[in-house]
């Protein structure tokens, strides 16, 4: 008899999020192995998910899901759902955080009663609910940062055309609504920032299937070329000056990102059970103990323990942390204090994949050897979960500075 | 405007207790560096707790105190107690642990309707509310692990007479009462846990001033000699096999461990707050700027940040674990069940009192040699922190063989 | 103008080892990802080696050798090969470490008048240093430890017959000569150890090509099943009691430990100046400046220059002190010096290995992204150096309690 | 029988001067504990020193030296002498690096023939050499960083002016003569950096003995008030551009650098055998058995020789390239190669000063408890050890930076 120590649901949208999470988590294990060899993208899995109404969660019932609100409780499930597939796992976070996000966005449209905002995402909460229209964010470019996009839209008459280039698009196998990162000349002639809502059948879009990882292989994390999409206007959103931080842009990234992380959670303790799988069955010469008898099984163990529970700790307090901001609106939330939970997504961030990736390492290091077969998941799991500090926002190389900043009371922008 | 991460209380009584604890750091602060020069315990600070109710605070309100049961309302209020005096902090928590697990007892005995043994604690419940007894516990010996105490307690008309030493008896300076860990003959000549209730004016009781410690210097740890004491049969309790685990003992020894590890989470904010302070307004040639403006400061005044939060998170999390738990009777908990969290508090004693440990070390370094100086009190935190991993249960020479065994299945018992 | 701090030959002998090596690392370089892919032993390179005398450095001259006995040169050059082909790297020590071994023994048996032994090493030599022979040893078994192989002997007329089942048999594609430890009984009953060397071609031998790592993929690591294989007496040497230490085992196998954890700084120094390739002549927007121009790519390429310089250290200095041990003969070599050493080397082998996983690890970072490409070499990288921590003697499951057993005096036989 | 793998001399002059440090080592070890209380400066130990013709070891023969020239050679002595004392052994660099220093100037400066520069450091040479002159570096000043010193000299009549203060000038209480890092107006109005050698008896010079550290207590690194001290023509040297990098401030550097790190391997190495000599013989209950039979003493005390390892081998490979680089006159050595080797000299101070704190900190987790006593040397080297990485050239703040610029090749000015 054991207590039940993994991350969970605060709220009841959230139980049955991580409930139904953890459904299909035992189904898509049975594919993992053969997505991540051939790199194809799990659609299977989509599919199940959206049939379930996994991928339509966060909206509001009248919309076709189930008001799901909580980022704790969106991170508890996807950490769930990272145990059968951690490239489903990411992938659909990539779908569920936008719509998280677009979901908030209506509500305080409705509460301010901002009815033209409402209608507006009423539309798109629709087109997620009923026909099962899937997200995807398309932020990062080579050669720049995500905050300073170089993908540009150029004003035409009722719109915009798009052009530029944007790779590590994951999900975009499956998306049917890229939110593509852009730049916009401002009537001042400087910068401004947008976002463009792009269908995947807009002509000009050009999905290249390149990607092609050491791990998350199955993620379809490939590029995307755009020439001069058009994006009517309706799709188009100013942010306010080029790289510049705003709350909402702060505010309405927390949800994805602590999904993002969550993956990494659920990797590091499917490493950890299946290693000590290993060890409580396997019995080694000359003395024929079990393993798990052994001192040296023992104390490295309780370093993964050490480590997953880090992991878990980190991520569930900067949820609540996050829920109980989020139980205000917007407006009432000052830039100071979206940068300050930002700084600390930053800080879980480290903490987070840093203690899974080391969890993936010594659990590599007890299961002594066969865990450095292709064929044994833990190879799987140390190739995935390295992929975390790359993700943004920040990777290793800009969180640093940029917590250091917020939290010396320094304007927080990172030097790129 | 920033968002408050503070450990914090959970209930009423915890938010009363955590403010008065908050209060009380502003002033002991004043004197901690003199207490830590002299070594001369901060008896005015114990009066001050006394007095204002904060070493009452477990007891039922019908004894005096206010129903504080959440351990991780203790943990929250030590916490911000140590920013003031990790060593009035860490002193006072070993009254507070065993004042939390006497009125707990006393609350179950009347649950289930054993009112002797309501009767009998309430007493000794009545001493501390009424007349500012203070506790004590005298575990550690030299030559032996708490668990296997040496100290022996021989049979005598009406009672026992104990003999043996005890040393780190924190707290000794004012504890009225000291709970000694001993060992008796069981009936079948075996050895058997005891635990001696021993009043300071016993006859035989001897304080030997010794403490002499390299930080944590003012919490009078003294040596305590017994010989043969006598200590009625009422304030004698078994606890069963020598060195055998127990659901009580496991689950009792919880808010006093989490209290003790919430100290260091104080002075890791502390030493936080204030190379904070020192940056922020220090400026050096040959530029002329803030020390905050460096990039060198910036990125490792984050990875203070990350140690403070991830020490935090882990605390908070295990904290409400235990609440959990906490909520059954101790007839209601398997003894797997309470090695489980066990268990977790151990990972989360390494990973507080390590984080903390970095955190003032790394303060340390952004300090720039003056943090290097005994005026200034970054040193004290520097001596203070280091303690940690002393303390028991259990050191890291044990703990990881503890986790790893739990974790894996095994008798965990540790090989001494 | 820059000082040249790789690792360097001390002799002739080696100067002209580390030459050739580093001249066939460039060439090797460009076969390096192919073979990955495919994990296709590179015969074409050990061809090359074994042609350019590479293979033959370590016999004597009148073997056609070069007489290179230095344990410190051997690893230099091992380190530059590395540089071109991890994978085959790692391979040719399987054959370098026994040439070496069998050089020293044949050299020891001239000096000491057994002209026996000196014989029948002789033809083992001219068959390496002549006809082109390749090494390999074969040592892991599943569900035993090396120290305890289960592959039995069994005593027949003339000779023995092997059985039994080797894996992780590291250069088994091109080997011509396996190095097979296994047990015989002795006279008493007892286990002895014993060392056949079991030819190729021999009946009941047979090779199964199922080697797919998650690294070190060209290693042609395969297993090796042996069925009542004919060894003749003179191939087969007793090794004292099974289990059991002694000077020649814990001597001779210096040049090949050496030579392997050597093979991981070369990857070390080649994943550091990729990544110095890359932030010395790439701009990123919006600044435009070169990476190498920020903070954070300064700070983090100075960790790699600390992790590479840790790990040439060490080797280095354990190198040199092998070297000067090896002086002696192993007669005058007391078995605690032996241990001492071999603590030495397993101090060695850890800092070696964890500082070039930790090289490789923040030069993924460094690079931003485009290093968790599989196109780009350093997804590669890091995959092989992870190969370190699972080799024998010993993994950190083993070496940390080896070490302390040693350095503390007591009995250094590992708890298995 | 051990092999000895501490830090050993590769010159005769060298060897000597080893078995002497050696010698007072043993005898200084029975004051240090005496002088850390106080914070008394060991006068008796400098003056042992300088009679036993330690401190003019590098001094050439005809001066009373013995040639000492290898900077791993010094190093290696300096970590036997830190043995006894850490405090005497730190203080004793601050003249030596000067000593050796001043000792390669001289030679140079016979070399190319320069007799007038060669005439004025003989007389320097003798004042030491016959004198017993104590030499000591005043370099760091508050509000400032070393390299551009705020400390001024104005020029008069014959000299200079020199005016400013200096804080944590160790070995101030017996030095003679203070290396004054100051600046002084260049004839195009910029400023210069300059050296004045200041005699102790100099008007105008003041000595605040405030010194009051956490650790290295018997150091006297005191506050140097200067109020237009005169200093002669023939004792000022001009270094060009103030803050500006050159040859040979670079490379006479080298020996007191390595010599000051040198300390801390002492010091570790201290802790270990203290350590062992516990482990070994002290039994603990219940088992009884000696705490080097426990497992997780084993592997921990493994920690520690790791660490130790790691900082000897650094130590002593940086050390040789310094001597390989030695051998050329500073004339014959590029700046980029001086920044080269200072940047693995940076390299190697943070993996020495790293590896030595955590071998005293796992010392002290080994000791359980004893050693956190004031009583224990444990406590002491715990805060000796600290002091490492405040020292300059440079603290962590700084040396990752200047590593990554260095080795990145772009210009190593530290952003101040």
């Amino acid at each position: 008899m054991t207590v039940d120590l993994r991350l969970a649901a605060t709220t009841a949208a959230g139980e049955a999020f991580v409930a139904r999470c953890e459904k299909h988590a035992e189904d898509f294990a049975t594919r993992a192995a053969a997505h991540d060899r051939t790199g194809e993208f799990p659609v299977e899995n989509m599919n199940a998910l959206v049939e379930d109404g996994v991928t339509a969660a966060p909206l509001p019932p009248e919309h076709g899901g189930t008001g799901l609100a909580s980022v704790t409780d969106l991170a508890a499930g996807i950490s769930r759902l990272a145990r059968g597939d951690a490239a489903t796992s990411l992938a659909v976070t990539m779908h569920l955080g936008p719509c998280w996000s677009m979901s908030r966005s209506h509500r305080q449209a409705l509460l301010r009663g901002d009815t033209v905002a409402a209608e507006r995402l009423s539309l798109l909460l629709d087109q997620i609910g009923r026909e099962g229209c899937m997200l995807c964010g398309a932020g990062t470019e080579p050669g720049t940062h995500t905050r300073f996009p170089q993908t540009e839209a150029r004003r035409v008459d009722g719109g915009w055309l798009v052009s530029g280039t944007k790779i590590f698009v994951t999900n975009s196998p499956v998306a049917t609504i890229f939110n593509v990162f852009c730049r916009v000349r401002g009537e001042d002639g400087g910068w401004q920032s947008g976002r463009a809502l792009i269908h995947r059948e807009s002509s000009g879009l050009q999905l290249v299937e390149n990607w092609d990882g050491l791990g998350m292989r199955a993620t379809g994390s490939h590029t995307l070329k755009l020439t001069d999409v058009f994006v009517p206007d309706m799709l188009m959103t100013a942010r306010g000056e080029w790289g510049a931080w705003s709350v909402p842009e702060l505010v309405h990234s927390s949800a994805g990102n602590l999904a993002q992380i969550a993956t990494y959670v659920g990797i590091a303790e499917e490493a950890r059970d299946l290693v000590r799988g290993v060890v409580t069955t396997r019995r080694k010469a000359p003395s024929g103990r079990l393993l798990s008898e052994r001192h040296a099984i023992q104390t490295n163990f309780a370093r993964i323990e050490i480590a997953v529970a880090t992991a878990r700790a980190a991520l569930e307090r900067t949820g609540r942390a996050w829920d109980d901001l989020l139980r205000r609106g917007d407006d009432d939330i000052a830039l100071s204090e979206a940068h300050d939970l930002m700084a600390e997504y930053q800080i879980t961030k480290q903490i987070v994949e840093r203690n899974c990736i080391e969890a993936v390492d010594v659990a590599m290091m007890v299961s002594g050897g066969s865990g450095y077969f292709n064929t044994n998941p833990l190879s799987r799991h140390y190739r995935d979960v390295r992929a975390g500090p790359f993700m943004q926002p920040f990777s290793p190389l800009e969180l640093f500075e940029y917590v250091g900043k917020v939290r010396l009371g320094v304007e927080p922008d990172v030097d790129l």
